[in-house]
């Protein structure tokens, strides 16, 4: 019989920002026993924003930091990421299982979904086509339609998350589907804060997030028992990012909180 | 009598990103025969939710790159990064003239308004209390309020600069102070393309940005007959750049446009 050392699995996450920690918490329920080590690049957030190259440039740089740590897992948490950055880091780390928020939604989505498909992201994960692509490979019968809302991300970031600014930021954006679509998929960690808002809005409309089928896709892998143990990193310290720590649900012990100058 | 090669004079300006094109299309309007570099850090864009380590950071990156064409003078034309790193970079580079927005715009204010000024900017504009301070010390006898409105960047890169939406987020900051003040300070380059709509809610209100202030402050140094020359770098090719890059209007040559990993 083999006598293996006891390995603790080591999970690192990263993110453009603050958003990422909606995943994070999602992961941690769903685990025991596995160390996290998240990195919120808030020195450069929003990716969406950015060109290719530049998106793929930081989405290295993010992973090389949690080498360090000696992961096992890499969990893209930034759609934006994820639609630009995926292939190029499972080319560059082949010993690294990675994941990324973009698989198990649409997963979800394709079977959920009755006729036709909202999608709604930032500017750079709308415009790689990756969430309509792969729904359409998945299910070619749904209409399928997809819209970049920038404002979405500095809305949720100004903790305007519902009231006349919020909903009339919604309206802009969504109100001509009102009719087209019956599931809208939400294609940006940071848009389940306003999930309340839309639903009031659009009561009829079924709505999927990343964070819970990305948690439930690898739990299977997560559960050692015990505590888990949860390290943050973070780029820069902004205006929000004390309280969003605060406010986010991690189930295990946070072992410490690092804001700096990191890449 | 001596005999001095004859020099041009060459201007660098730097900015978070697009908004002080604003700028440079007023200093371009007032010169002759300058030799003017624009850097537009679009891969870190925005400054103003940064921390001060952060935005002093950058704003060193961003003049030690002009420097490399051996620039005379060096104009600030993002107000994050005037209110933060003015003193370091007149400590670090004591060989270069430097300018910033805040200066002249707050002279502007203070022999125009009547009793009370509203000033907004972005958070780390308004947290560094700069223009308040500046304000009060200039004329003691105004009534001074400011206000963080973070969500007016995203909303020019989006191009709603009127509209319901706009219109909305506006009043959302704006209207308690419908009656309270006389005059209104842009401490943000990009918040002149959102001056017409304010006009349509406050007609009542003087408006004031810094853009105008600086460059007629700066007029008196930068005419030596001729053509302008004009070459703009951007960190990062990002959605707007070229829609705005062609808007905006530059008095003089375009000699180029570089745009990639600069720093």
């Amino acid at each position: 019989m083999e006598n293996k050392p006891f390995h603790t699995l080591k999970v690192g996450v990263f993110d453009s920002g603050l958003g990422g920690l909606t995943v994070l918490s999602e992961l941690t329920k769903v685990s025991s026993g596995v160390k996290f080590f998240y990195l919120g690049d808030t020195a450069r957030v929003p990716y969406g924003i950015r060109s290719d190259e530049t998106i793929i440039k930081y989405s290295l740089e993010c992973t090389r930091f949690l080498l360090k740590f000696e992961i096992d897992i890499l969990v893209i948490a930034c759609n934006t990421a994820s639609a630009k950055a995926t292939e190029v880091l499972k080319k560059e780390f082949p010993f690294l299982k990675i994941f990324e928020v973009i698989t198990p939604a649409v997963e979800v989505v394709s079977s959920v979904a009755k006729r036709s498909v909202g999608i709604i992201g930032t500017p750079a994960t709308v415009k790689s086509n990756i969430y309509l692509t792969r729904l359409k490979a998945l299910n070619p019968s749904l209409e399928v339609f997809q819209k970049p809302t920038p404002l979405l991300v500095p809305l949720v970031e100004e903790g305007i998350t519902d009231g006349k600014v919020a909903f009339e930021v919604l309206k802009y954006y969504l109100w001509e589907w009102k009719e087209k679509i019956d599931t809208l998929l939400l294609g940006c960690t940071h848009y389940p804060l306003l999930e309340n808002s839309i639903k009031k809005l659009f009561p009829h409309w079924g709505i999927v997030n990343s964070a819970k089928p990305l948690a439930q896709k690898l739990k299977p892998l997560l559960n050692f028992g015990g505590k888990n143990e949860i390290r943050l990193y973070f780029t820069d310290k902004t205006a929000f990012l004390e309280d969003m720590v605060k406010r986010v649900s991690l189930k295990g012990e946070v072992k410490g909180v690092e804001i700096g100058n990191l890449l």
